[in-house]
């Protein structure tokens, strides 16, 4: 059954995801909400789970256990434990079969992403996620300038060897924007990367 | 340069995956060595990782961490935490660019498979992989059989939904037989996986 406006016009449903040229008028910045990247990003993760577009999570953050007591009647308490760092990226999952693994950084500074927010085995396992075919990023969110750009692995790994050759121990706000994707901002999605990377494939 | 043996005879370099039923004559059972499941599994995964064919990972454990010290001169110290339900599966990763999530569940039953070793929310998560397009299953280890079987999301639902409408808890052995893969074993990888989705794709 076609239904009609009062004026005759077909009624015919919205796409779930707007144009992203719609997305870029409506700005809405996640910062003036108070939110912080990461709980964007989740945010944004909800939205893709709830929409069937993709499937992608946070990681636990990797915790090292030293004593559990198990008090009467009640659940294990962890009495004695430590952070560990992680090994892998902070998030990942699956997008039209797609393995998706990133890592997402904020910096309050300006003018470059200093890359002392990234550590060695991070790039290991992004080399490592690249050898076995999946589909591997930075988000980098300049939280003064409320921009986010999307950084391949590769591009990533050019700044990094360039650090690592002695070069500038940062990439600049310039080259983040040449060798980067711009990240909108809609209502449900505040980082809203996925458009993206549909370009890619 | 052709390296020749003593009797003229060409060297060439074997592959690094022997096949199947060699796997099979050579069979090495981890049980045998004393190691768990867990331990079994996460060996295959650095085994994959070091030889470059997949990427895929054990996810920390989720804790929910209440309070934390910060003694003198030490790292933080998690002093009150407490274990949570993980929302999604145990290992993900990537194998020839394709999505890769599955659980590990063993049981000491020689007869079935207790479907409560499975939580719900497992069982959800399952389904958002396969809609996203991802590869899903379940690896089933029968500890005093000394058989590994992999059973894809899709068979694991119909037992699932069996249960639901008021079925048997339980997948019996002679359905998982039927309905799984059998995971053969070799030394370097106790659960060897891998080469049973290269028959999928």
């Amino acid at each position: 059954m076609t239904i009609r406006y009062p004026n005759g016009k077909k009624f015919q449903k919205k796409l779930t995801q707007p144009p992203i040229h719609l997305a870029e008028q409506k700005k809405v910045q996640f910062a003036n909400r108070g939110q912080s990247f990461e709980e964007a990003i989740n945010q944004t993760n909800d939205f893709y789970l709830r929409e069937q577009l993709a499937c992608i999570h946070k990681k636990p953050t990797p915790v090292q256990v030293v004593r559990v007591e198990y008090p009467a009647r009640s659940r294990a308490v962890i009495r004695e434990a430590y952070y560990r760092q992680a090994s892998t990226t902070d998030y990942n999952g699956v997008f039209q079969g797609k393995y998706i693994d990133f890592e997402a950084k904020e910096t309050k500074n300006k003018t470059c992403f200093p890359l002392q927010n990234i550590h060695a085995h991070q790039m290991i396992h992004m080399k490592n996620v690249m050898n076995a075919g999946g589909i591997t990023f930075l988000l980098i969110h300049f939280r003064s300038l409320k921009e986010t750009y999307l950084m391949y692995g590769k591009d990533l790994f050019f700044f990094w060897e360039r650090q690592q050759k002695g070069g500038r121990k940062s990439i600049t706000y310039e080259e983040v924007v040449t060798n980067g994707l711009k990240v909108p901002s809609i209502f449900h999605a505040p980082v809203h990367y996925l458009p993206i990377l549909e370009k890619l494939t």
